[in-house]
């Protein structure tokens, strides 16, 4: 490898599988595949691992992956990739029950041998597939591709979208879809790769509508649990369900969930004018460690009646935690959501929000109470815009042999 | 931490740097900075660590650092990090020597300490600073910073613009600039949030003109080493001049150097058409490997003289590299950049493509030539259209107590 550079990034990661011994591991549910050419020339046995012990890859993170067949799809539980795009697709007038059998079965099998790192019969840059990097593929039906199933929403419980909310400034570039494709890996090439794949494998069934490309810190960036923040440089994501002990609010008893996708500008110019303790009020937590601002540490309970001083809440009564959370832990989701940041248009000196995706057993019982709360008041809704929205049915997962969406399509 | 994840990816990594023993370390001409909180408590140290080695910080990647102050900026040699924005501003009409002084002075300021892993004093997001994950901010300067500065182009030996080429097909909203930044992290969130700052900082002397956004693959997911691959699937920046020997094709004596933008579109539809044979014979170089055609591995010569059994030559006359190589060594450059995957519009499947980025002592005497020889013949233009351009001069680093542009502007 390139000796000029001497010990670099990677070979100075690399001693961490060492202990564990080996390119073909299976470590905390996830597993590491050796990549064709079996394990990697220690080109970084030299950098930093404990003299004698085995090297591990130095491409660990690009190996890993996550299992696909199952009762309920990855991507959900899954711990969150650092990278992901949101493909919603409009399905072709001519699509019937038939034709979406077809595109489900070409689907499940390209997801299945992407996500392990193999490149599906179609693929014309096998190359890139030979990274998983921990790739999922979710897939949700938007009201069109339930109709083609021959399924009413009833059934699955499942609205066709939000209501509206005063809050809302909804684009239709970035809202509804008959599909869609939630793609998350640690490799963006990876994620694009994919994208573009699953993308081509639909164009006789279904043309794109819109994508959003969203972002997390990279592996390796911050300490391991590390809550992801946004980009109002907030911790986000700390209050979230417990998966295993809550696993009845995310998946209903089939394996079958709802995924709802807000696009949500944030107005960054005005958010930086306020101070900092106004940015902390807004919120009711602290922007250096995400704890509550009644103390302790992130993970600790927020305390909604503690006073400061003057007998005033130290959470206020308009701030987004104290609006959001619940005493009604039915109405509790989980949120799963991207950084997103574009290209600012019109001088502006950036196009930053967040791609708001949450996973509930029921829309209407769990997010819509809390949205309706947070568009009656919330505090953030200064700075924060919807600008779009999409709700999706997500099948269960795909048992062996089975196709996405076999438990209303048959197969 | 997240105890329920149990072991995970990032803990999976977090041996390598026990070795080397302690969170402050210098590593292969990159400096590994403690965080603010000092070294992290090893939550991964039950994962996969040697009982009893000192544990490495899992954050690793995101502490690394690049230096900033010295004669030549950062962000050229610098091995390219895993994400870019390359960021072209328009200067306000009334924006003069003195002006671009001021504005220099900031900037100067603020990449240097982005670059370390602090907050610059205008920075209200200050804990997204706190990952500096190599981040490299390198200033460019366009015709119009350049005549405020009071220079004449040919004191700088670099030209405003490349000539036109039959193959363009540019549009304005990648063209052009009258400044740039290049600025680049192991970390997409580490990006955002210095183009931001910068864009903000720079609200009074300058307008964003456009944002490209760019990546390659993530740290630890390929070998150590690894050429990039493209979103052609290519294995792209093989041939590439080495920089402790070549140094004089890229900087010129004062440490300046220039750096050409050229955003080109990839038309993967088509490309996707072509078989795998007539892939490789596009460029001259396996898919696989990237290897020529002419056998042996990646980073052995194309024998441009080789002949197959008809009797014409293996690396056919219209390859991309035998039509860009050259016998000239005088005529190389230095590539450094990066994929990009946009979202599509109009029912595409995708918008892809590479945003080239090239540097070198003298534009006229390296770039154009290959330019103008690709121009006139080159099979991959049958899929690949330049759709912007840009051509900056890049001023020598800062040193100690200098602003960036010191040379032309005093300071
Ligand atoms: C750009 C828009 C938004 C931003 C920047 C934002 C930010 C935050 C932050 C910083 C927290 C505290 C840390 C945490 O527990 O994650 C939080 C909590 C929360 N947010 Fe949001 N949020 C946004 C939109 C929404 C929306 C649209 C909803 C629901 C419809 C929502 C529901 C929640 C919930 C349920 C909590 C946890 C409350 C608790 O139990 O303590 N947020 N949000
Ligand atoms: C999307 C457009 C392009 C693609 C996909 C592309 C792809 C490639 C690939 C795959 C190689 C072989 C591996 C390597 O040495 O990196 C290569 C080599 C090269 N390309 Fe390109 N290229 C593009 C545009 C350009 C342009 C615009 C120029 C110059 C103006 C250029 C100059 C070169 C040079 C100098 C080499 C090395 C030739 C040698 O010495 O072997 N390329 N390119």
């Amino acid at each position: 490898m390139t000796g000029r550079r001497g010990l670099d990034r990677r070979s100075f990661l690399q001693g961490g599988a060492a202990a564990l011994g080996g390119a073909a591991l299976a470590l905390g549910g996830r597993e590491l595949v050796e990549a064709a050419g079996g394990p990697v020339p220690g080109g970084g046995a030299t950098a930093g691992g404990a003299p004698g012990a085995p090297t591990a890859p130095d491409d660990a993170v690009g190996r890993a992956t996550e299992g696909f067949r199952g009762t309920r799809q990855a991507g959900v539980a899954t711990p969150p990739q650092a990278s992901a795009a949101f493909v919603a697709l409009d399905l072709a007038g001519d699509v019937d029950r038939a034709a979406l059998v077809r595109l489900m079965r070409i689907w499940t099998d390209d997801i299945e041998r992407l996500t392990s790192g193999r490149a599906p019969l179609a693929d014309t840059e096998a190359e890139l597939a030979a990274v998983p990097a921990r790739l999922t593929v979710t897939v949700g039906f938007g009201p069109a591709a339930l109709a083609a199933a021959g399924v009413d929403e009833a059934s699955v419980s499942w609205p066709a979208a939000l209501p509206p909310f005063g809050i809302d400034r909804l684009e239709d570039r970035w809202s509804g879809g008959d599909l869609v494709l939630q793609v998350c890996a640690d490799d963006p090439l990876t994620v694009a790769h994919a994208v573009r794949l699953l993308a081509k494998d639909a164009r006789s069934f279904a043309e794109v509508r819109w994508v959003q490309r969203g972002f997390r810190r990279a592996v390796g960036t911050t300490p391991s649990g590390t809550t992801m923040r946004n980009l109002m440089g907030q911790v986000d994501g700390t209050a979230n369900p417990h998966l295993d002990v809550d696993a009845n609010l995310i998946w209903r008893e089939d394996g079958s969930t709802s995924m709802v996708v807000r696009r949500i500008a944030m107005n960054l110019d005005t958010w930086d004018e306020l101070d900092r303790d106004g940015r902390e009020k807004a919120v009711g937590r602290r922007l250096d460690t995400g704890a509550p601002l009644t103390g302790g540490t992130e993970h600790d309970e927020v305390d909604l009646e503690a006073e400061d001083e003057h007998g005033l809440t130290v959470v206020a009564p308009f701030a987004h935690v104290r609006r959001a959370r619940t005493d009604d832990r039915a109405q509790r989701f989980l949120r799963r959501g991207y950084n997103y940041d574009d290209a600012p248009s019109g001088g502006a000196v950036s196009d930053s929000g967040l791609v708001f995706v949450t996973f509930q057993a029921d829309v209407e019982a769990q997010l819509v109470p809390v949205q309706r709360r947070l568009d009656e008041l919330d505090l953030l809704n200064e700075w924060t815009t919807p600008v779009g929205s999409a709700v999706f049915w997500v099948p269960p997962g795909a048992g062996s042999g089975e196709i996405l969406g076999q438990s209303v399509l048959g197969g």
